[in-house]
């Protein structure tokens, strides 16, 4: 078959495939991200790009989405567009993710660390004994006599219980299979690589001579959006460095659901495992590289998502967790080599699952429990997660009930008009004086849209200024130049489209509102039915903890103003930033916290709110703004 | 490279090798058995073989070892040939090893056990209850609902837990990938396979609908000599099959400590690994064969052997066994896949090893302790095992030791003018009235030499008839015609030439009795050191266990007789047969053999004779027929 050269700008990346190929999937194979929501079905209309240079065959659907004038430029879906010949595609700005705009464990970037929103650390963060999952124990062993003639093997447990504590040690086979003359060719120094495992400690390796100075870790926050992993030096704990990337996994749908449908499709669950894995291992590459080791010195991994991850990453079949009665494959994992999933660091290096609770509620929440400490005071906290699920927990040392409601994907900027996820030129910001509207951009760049943080800040600053009403209907007498009608359907032009960077524009809409309240209404109902299955009240509550990237960027004053977060004293709302991988890390680098985030999995309760009818009639009651029952607000003013 | 064709008779393999290989090279890669005790090295003179037709270039040493007839009709040292042409080789008797004469479990000739010779049973095999190392259970599962929406493998393990009792199992990660899907797709119905590892259990294989008909087990005893293996119904504990084949690893050395010398040497560990493995993967595939199951349907495999070739087994390099102080990698080995080993059985089958004691005392000791119950009476007992390495163990339910004694080749045929493995034309039984001698051969086939049952029952005849006397030597003032010398040292003939199948007579010389008289000395010698070690006395032992292929051949009255057993009450020494095997057997088919294995493998004293000078006392003391204490052998009445 003919073969085509596809060159992307700006990146320049090019590749060869088959004359054919969709410009999407080019895109895939070069490793070039392009927005894609539908899963290439050519009906979200995010893949746009703009074709320079080049044949290509493109489908008759375009005028949906396209201006004439952006026709005559060369703008196609690029997975409707079919490669005729050698090509030079731009990917316009709305249509990248850019690797800087990735939020890195507690990481913000500086014109939000000026803007006074970067998050607060974890003040109660536990004290965990700092015991790596992996060690490397330094030897220097007593020859063998004949009055002393204990096994090889033997003589190294020996000395390893001498030096760390009495226990039956499991031994692998390769670590015996040379141990006989690694043992007299070092003249008997050698350092073991321990690994615990499941309550046991195995002696995993045995190498000549002194190596533990060289033993690293990698915590990883597999994300749906993004993964994000630590490297750790094992010997300190100290994190070397942090770096982020999208998840691959979006090419094959950008959330959860729609990645689950591909699997289960005609896809099947291999690209997406597949596409996890090159995450992690460019990830590898990438921090090795740039912290001078060698990922073969990286012996043990510790890995946090939601439980659909968590069965990508593993390869387990995720498909019943989202039908009904919501049946995930397991939510405790074995702890592998992590070789045996294509994971490239030493081939004895192992892989740690933190373990999940139930389908939507998974290994990502039970290390933000552990990171947050909830679980180990006495004092009543809550933690919520909130993304195209709100996950949120509550509870103490004693015991802990969690939930999971679907919030729909408004808060990541799906469902909206305008709406787009935290990236360059996405509004993050809103304010409405009068007739003036201020926003901010990420990065300051020309506006492309909004994202979750900008929108909630619009719902709010329309409502206090009376624009809307508390059912979230336009006020159709006002007189006001930015509201205007599109099919007589209302909407407020955020941004007009001469400061836009795509010259159209950006408007938010009475249905986009309706969506925000209805995801705002879920989330709120969710916390407010969890409470009062224990029988408590939002007051009791003496932390509530907002993990995830939404969180971090989110302004609290506003998020209570609108519903989303009860309105309990502010400083009781709390930010931790990706708890997530700060779980993972702990866990790493203690046995105990891994102990821990075990226990959490075993103890907490799950209620599963599609059955529970306090929340039906809670959400009911929050498809208001703040909420029908504005008692459970009295700081809201407006 | 030019390539030559070369058939061996009588079997009419062939094979193509290179030019300028060797007979012996070339037989080993056809699978063809030919003699070799000294590793290639063209010292030893047992790999002899006939070329009939073809060109060769052989080495000038050959007239060491033939006769100028047996030069003229092209005999050669296999090992000291090299090829030039295609070519035909015979494989005379003296250098064949025949697959029907091996000794496999509990199993005789039916020359022997009209003989009356066959071994007596265990009637104290302790009873173990069955629950075999890896068990199949078939599950009916109820659907998850909403109300029981736990994880797919924890519904697997509740069940299994109603089934069998409260155990957290482990979980391997190949049995989660497509549980989702397997529990589907069969409605529910799957069968667990459950293995026993180190105290635990884990969930290692979940298959589709009912499968728990098809579960076997092997039992495996790796002989130096012989490989055998039983194929056992782990259903019902009930024994298929037995087959056993010669050891492989002959071809690079007859003995333990050959192999040693080779694996150490230029050979490396490999070649002698992968022999076994190849022993084992054959008996596998002929056993499935023979039984009508396939090797994908055996689970686990239970291998009993010495310490060495429990090393060689698992590719453990075994350098260190036979160097002072005399170490091995390991004693307690780990439970692997045994796939990773390359035995070809189903891919999630494990293979357990019995533990070993020390260098020289093995997992076949063990293996025999537990299958005759020593450790489960509180009567104090014996057990031995003769070869190359006399293995002693004493004890009770209480407490154990055991001591290894060098016994020289002499019981398995090395080491003495005529003698041979107890293989077809073996002369086994010999009695001498006046100046006739009447002897009895394996498979009643013309004389070839003399095993070792057979050198014991000359020692016997010729003292007495005191044809030596208490110190071996020969009454040179003696007429006899069988007396005869050759360079002034005395020699019997117990057959002629006319009689023999090499036309060679077949002598038993004085330097023979002196060499088996050290052999029986030590082995005597290590028997009361351990008993005195003990502080106990000879008539103390309740019963004494004969273990092993040799045990099975022997005349108690003339091993008493000639001073190697003890002489107690005959009715209290006992043969066994192949005891390796049978405890492999045990452990295979109940986790509390398995057990008792690890735990006398633990608790069982070794004592280092080389480093204990009462044997070295008793060890001389010894060095007379029956001994320099006839007190110790009142029935002994020459």
């Amino acid at each position: 078959m003919k073969q085509h050269r596809v060159t992307f700008l700006p990146s320049r990346r090019s590749i060869e495939v088959d004359e054919g190929t969709s410009v999407l999937e080019a895109s895939q194979r070069a490793d070039v991200f392009v927005n894609n929501l539908c899963g290439a079905e050519g009906v979200c209309g995010e893949c746009r790009v703009q074709i320079l240079k080049g044949d290509f065959q493109s489908s008759d659907r375009l005028s949906a989405f396209f201006s004439q004038e952006e026709l005559d430029k060369g703008y196609v879906l690029a997975c409707q567009t079919k490669i005729r010949g050698d090509l030079e595609v731009e990917i316009p700005p709305e249509s990248r993710l850019e690797q800087e705009q990735i939020m890195i464990g507690e990481r913000r970037d500086s014109a939000e660390i000026q803007a006074g929103t970067a998050p607060q650390q974890i003040p109660e963060a536990p004290f965990y004994a700092f015991k790596p999952l992996v060690r490397k124990v330094y030897l220097e062993l007593p020859r063998p006599t004949l009055e002393d003639n204990i096994t090889d093997i033997e003589r190294v447990s020996r000395e390893l219980r001498r030096k760390i504590g009495w226990y039956a040690f499991e031994i692998s086979l390769p670590c015996l299979q040379h141990l006989s003359e690694t043992l007299r060719d070092t003249n008997w120094k050698v350092t073991a690589t321990l690994v615990k495992d499941n309550g046991r400690y195995r002696i995993q390796r045995i190498e000549p001579l002194d190596t533990s100075n060289k033993n690293y870790g990698l915590a990883v926050d597999v994300g749906t959006t993004t993964v994000v992993a630590q490297l750790v030096d094992l010997r300190t704990g100290k994190v070397l460095g942090v770096e982020g990337s999208h998840n691959l996994q979006a090419q094959y749908g950008e959330d959860v659901i729609s990645r689950m449908v591909y699997a289960c499709g005609k896809g099947g669950l291999n690209p997406l495992h597949d596409a996890v894995i090159k995450n992690i291992n460019n990830l590898i590459k990438s921090l090795a590289s740039t912290y001078k080791t060698s990922p073969l010195e990286i012996n043990a991994i510790v890995a946090a998502g939601n439980t659909t991850m968590s069965h990508f990453l593993l390869g387990l079949t995720p498909c019943n967790i989202r039908l009904e009665p919501y049946v995930p494959t397991a939510d405790i994992y074995p702890q592998i080599l992590a070789g045996e999933i294509g994971i490239e660091i030493n081939p004895r290096g192992i892989l740690e699952t933190i373990p999940s609770v139930a389908s939507y509620v998974g290994g990502d929440i039970v290390a933000g429990i552990v990171a947050s400490g909830i679980a180990d005071h006495p004092e009543i906290r809550g933690l919520i997660d909130i993304g195209t699920n709100g996950e949120i927990a509550i509870g103490n040392n004693e015991w802990l009930v969690c939930c999971s409601a679907s919030a729909g994907p408004s808060f990541e900027g799906g469902g909206t008009r305008c709406g787009m996820r935290a990236t360059r030129g996405a509004i993050e910001k809103v304010e409405i004086v009068d007739d003036r509207v201020k926003y901010q951009t990420i990065g300051n760049a020309k506006p492309l849209g909004i994202c979750g943080s900008g929108l909630i800040d619009c719902i709010y600053e329309l409502v206090r200024n009376k624009i809307i009403g508390s059912d979230g209907k336009f006020d159709r007498s006002r007189k006001d130049p930015r509201l205007t009608y599109e099919d007589d359907v209302p909407q407020y032009v955020i941004a007009e489209a001469r400061e836009t960077e795509t010259v159209e524009p950006i408007v938010f809409t009475e249905a986009d509102i309706g969506n925000l309240i209805k995801s705002k209404g879920s989330i709120f109902a969710a916390i407010k039915a969890l409470v009062g299955y224990i029988g408590l009240s939002l007051d009791q509550l003496e932390t509530f903890y907002v993990a995830g990237g939404f969180g971090n960027y989110l302004n609290v004053s506003k998020a209570v103003a609108i519903g989303l977060l009860p309105d309990i004293p502010k400083e009781k709302i709390r930010f931790i930033g990706n708890s997530s991988l700060t779980g993972a890390r702990l866990a790493l680098t203690s046995e105990e916290a891994l102990e821990k985030c075990i226990n959490v999995s075993r103890s907490m309760t799950n209620i599963e709110l599609s059955n529970y009818q306090p929340y039906m009639d809670e959400y009911i009651a929050a498809l208001f703004l703040p909420h029908t029952d504005r008692r459970l607000f009295p700081s809201v003013t407006y």
